[in-house]
């Protein structure tokens, strides 16, 4: 497996494109396309907040109900969140706008919204958008780029990646971007996913692979411990690299979950380290588990801890909020056995022995969580289980950028 | 039933001291004393975080095992959690100086910590304190006003409270007073309060009426989610008012049980307006639940979403944030049914009905969230159960407070 450029546009046969619509945003894009030249099958995953956004609910019809999808459409700015039929309603006509400008059939296309609940989305700039998109598209890295800059809020970096693996003697692409957390006129924080590649899978299979890479990727993210109402990460395959079709587990399917997972593994740090305000990305892992749930049950706990977290905006080896966080997370554990080391690319430092403090030089510890990526690791000396959270930490900016007025 | 003035003291046959022990704060008292001039029943509830503080586990030993209490000593600045057998050992030792000061028991000898994890007190400053406190004992108000400033960490101001009802024609007392969350050097939130009334009444009444009274009291506040690894509450009761003995339910345990209820309701709001670094105290009621369990879910959900309490900060009435809360707590509720109001002494405004905004007037809702003291309440419409919580908003200051180095 290896890194290549680019993003949605790295596997063969997809397509994208960026556009000002005016929605929200002025001077900047705020729509996006990815279109594949041949139909996918396409698996998703989405919020389990109660409160859906009409997208998620447009998304889950299209992903569990039919065979087919082509084109993804994307818009910025306003969530189309709590927005009540009519709300659902634009869906509609927004995927009736693309399959008109495309000639698709409208149920083959997955749409997304991220920004302000709450407010209906202008349904003739999004249409008049759809329309400007899709003269635009095109297979070009620089393509990709342009669409991941669109689905941008309050994220600091485009977020993007793109692997190749080796599957039945072909060279098999898959390829993603992703935004974070934060809005400018903020009312939520969504992450949204693209994941495109041109493996040959049955619909089956790959949302298999995308289901069960999620629970240690995207869902051990957490910036704020605010599950947003349209989180959804979307997977497209159109099959072009010419693979023997993966329809069952066995070595293929081994080498596309790996390809997968770098590339999910790779955007869910990033949207961590973009954080709204963060300064540094923060990683825990729980080691010596007796279960992988009560791993990640742990490692979710330390990263969504608040006082943990302005700790690490500070600097300070505050250990003792790990080890309280790791106790009121509701999985069992001896306090008295814990060890607990911080690592950056300035060191590593064993802080607790057996759950008291080794004595460290709290010089030495500052130098360590003093860098832009930070690691706690906590041995629990229970089994072998093992699980991974990425957050950030919590600073003046977090505030200022959630405290602001909508208006 | 009548609020009176005081705290600790307000009930018969109880006295109070404070002292400067020198433990870390310089310049002002960090121990506190309370004496009954008679033994009392004691009830207490504890931390359910799975890391427990040397004085949790010495309090538990004692209310759960021993018949009778007569005396709390409380220490501000080292919290004495994550230290081990000698930490214990300390509780210990400082039990057995006030055994001797007082010629009581030890085992009748309650103790408390609250301030930095990992770190031993020093024993020397501590039993030196507790000389200093016996002399100093004081049934004043004053002598209960010092002690509630002594066990002040970065609490703001000190918060003591106490009623008087009627019970079998005599008039008994219940007073308490708490402490917050937060500290000048700090490790961890820590929420401790004392209550001691001249209340007649069984041992097993009162831990009774205490472990119910906690659920609608002290467990419905938040102030960033981080459960201690000390809270502690302890109750005591020497039966000076002379009322007849409470040993069943019935007329009597129910109007000590609206005593009980108001003095830990009023100290529970008063930890949420002062919580780290807030400007206002935030109370989410939730009305028309299914059940009491579902309303409290709901409640401490939104309670404890950092995005709500940046906007509440920002006097902005984000409502998809709090509509976001409730989908992601795990309760389930028709989301298109919700009703939501802002409530402050500004006035009261519908914010959204039916999931979906009224078309309210923005700057009325700025107005009634500009108060000190600000409320939401959503109607679910499934019953008749209801929950409140209460908490703060998430302010620059918190971030200040909590990323500052220990050292």
């Amino acid at each position: 497996m290896k890194e290549i450029e680019g993003g949605v546009t790295a596997a063969k046969g997809f397509q994208a494109a960026a556009a000002a619509a005016g929605i929200k945003y002025q001077g900047r894009t705020d729509m996006a396309m990815i279109y594949s030249q041949t139909p996918c099958v396409a698996a998703g995953t989405f919020t389990t907040n109660v409160v859906k956004a009409a997208p998620v609910k447009w998304d889950q019809e299209i992903v569990y109900h039919h065979p087919h999808a082509q084109a993804v459409v994307c818009n910025s700015g306003i969530a189309n969140a709590c927005t009540g039929e009519k709300g659902y309603g634009y869906c509609k006509e927004t995927a009736q706008a693309v399959s008109q400008a495309l000639g698709i059939s409208e149920d083959s296309v997955l749409v997304a919204s991220t920004g302000v609940i709450g407010m209906q989305i202008p349904i003739d700039r999004i249409t008049a958008g759809v329309k400007a998109l899709v003269p635009g598209l095109d297979g070009s890295i620089a393509a990709g780029t342009e669409a991941a800059k669109a689905i941008m809020t309050t994220d600091t970096v485009k977020k993007e990646v793109a692997v190749q693996v080796q599957i039945g003697g072909q060279t098999v692409t898959v390829g993603g971007m992703c935004k974070g957390s934060g809005m400018i006129h903020p009312n939520m924080c969504t992450m949204l996913s693209f994941i495109t590649t041109d493996a040959c899978i049955s619909k089956e299979m790959l949302q298999k692979a995308l289901s069960e890479d999620i629970k240690d990727t995207y869902n051990m993210v957490s910036v704020d411990g605010d599950t947003s109402t349209n989180d959804t990460v979307l997977l497209l395959a159109n099959g072009q690299a010419g693979n023997p079709k993966i329809t069952e587990e066995g070595e293929d399917f081994k080498a596309f979950c790996q390809a997968l997972n770098y590339v999910n593994t790779t955007l869910a740090k990033k949207i961590a380290g973009d954080g709204e305000g963060a300064t540094a990305l923060f990683e825990v892992k729980i080691i010596g588990a007796e279960s992988k749930q009560q791993a990640v049950t742990l490692a979710k706990s330390v990263i969504t801890s608040s006082l943990t977290k302005a700790a690490i905006y500070g600097h300070d080896a505050n250990w003792g909020r790990i080890l309280c966080a790791m106790g009121y997370s509701g999985a069992q554990f001896d306090p008295e056995k814990v060890d607990l080391y911080f690592e950056s690319s300035a060191g590593k430092l064993k802080i607790i022995e057996n759950g008291v403090s080794t004595g460290y030089n709290e010089e030495e510890a500052t130098k360590i969580l003093s860098q832009s990526e930070v690691t706690a690791i906590a041995d629990v000396k229970m089994g072998c289980a093992s699980a991974t959270a990425w957050g950030c930490d919590l600073t003046h900016e977090y505030v200022n950028i959630n405290a602001d007025y909508r208006s």
